[in-house]
């Protein structure tokens, strides 16, 4: 199966990021509304006691919000975004699944969860919220 | 004159973490309760459009609110932050002052300011909250 | 069907606070992590332009996130919400849905959605999320 | 002294608003940028603690920002407010102090203080930030 269209789109988005390129985000599924967003950790991303740093944790919630809201909105710029840490963020690799809660005129609301993946499983490690706005108007 | 024991030992904190090496977050002051954290503008930080990535102004605000925190508390863990983007991120450099605004015996409440800094003067770019949790508890 | 326990635990909190009893919160459905709070529309609640004040607004999502914490943590404090207000809340009667995300030894935390309730239907209005501890702590 | 036209007029809209109104919500100053927000306690403000409901908390805080931002950009209303819950709210009287952070285009971001105010003298009890949308755009 080929990728869809807005998956090819975000794409562009993201490698259009020199900081989604540096630290190597990855997305992995886009639909209308709803982006899922991927990292494989690398040392380079860790706190004082190791686990994966809270501005990280930010950074991939902030970003698969506003994959989402880019799905329906085009070029947004995030306004305000709330990071929750649920649990100390540890595993090989990271997921963040952004959907869009609310699209109104002027603001898009998204919220993400964030993922933590190892050969155990899969573990909600932290949530978030965030108010994207349109980048052109 | 000599830095303050708060200093050097926000700056021992600042080193232990790799996220803040590779980044290059440099603390350049720290008293009891208020710490400055400043990062040079570098290439593999923009977003799509080449100002600093949201999870960029995130990571300083949440980093000067735990270190803030940190004065007081020690080693702590962030619960949550918010991120409110004042105005696009440009500068060649950004310097971010959290200050506690309330230390209670379970949670530090922190807040922040992010200000980018060019030849022609600071500006405020960015605001935010955080909560922290002491991490032995 | 008789209530289940947890209802009638719930409805006992909801009774013993003066400011719910004034505003006429209704828990209309209380399971383990997940609480139904409900509020029939009056005059008294309108911000300038007739809407429900978004300070009510805000009181529906905080109280049915601490009741939801309630149902797994028993008596708890808020030590932060955040409330999204998606559209105009305009109808006979709202709806606040609780839910806990993360059950953590010192913190609860939980996310909330309000739906305001006319004849034509139901429509989400507002969203937001919250951090409760436990109060004996 | 008389009250400046920015007080009269903030005094004006909190008249307009049955919430306020029922809740006694008095404007006790306003300048551009800056309203001070005060509540007399009465029993049908607590939890069920006894201590002023976290949403009277929220209102008092979402209200004060919204009044700071309406000296500045008219009629607003609320996108976001977050509250921060620093110590049981207990005083014979309370006072929100709503200041402008940033006011932007589109965006006005504020931040309140909240004080508890008893004989023995002022408590900060809370703090939170908003963010206003122009109510006509």
């Amino acid at each position: 199966m080929q990728p869809s269209a807005t998956l090819d789109q975000i794409r562009a988005v993201n490698a259009a990021a020199a900081f989604n390129t540096w630290a190597g985000f990855e997305v992995t599924r886009a639909d209308a509304g709803e982006v899922w967003l991927e990292l494989p950790w690398r040392q380079d991303f860790g706190q004082y006691a190791g686990f994966l740093h809270a501005g990280m944790v930010g950074a991939l919630i902030d970003t698969a919000c506003g994959f989402a809201a880019a799905t329906i909105a085009g070029a947004v710029l995030a306004s305000q975004y709330q990071v929750l840490c649920y649990a100390p963020a540890v595993g090989d690799r990271f997921r963040a699944i952004g959907r869009v809660t609310k699209a109104g005129k002027r603001q898009i609301f998204a919220a993400a969860e964030l993922f933590a993946i190892t050969a155990a499983g899969e573990k909600l490690v932290a949530g978030g919220t965030a108010i994207l706005i349109t980048a052109s108007a």
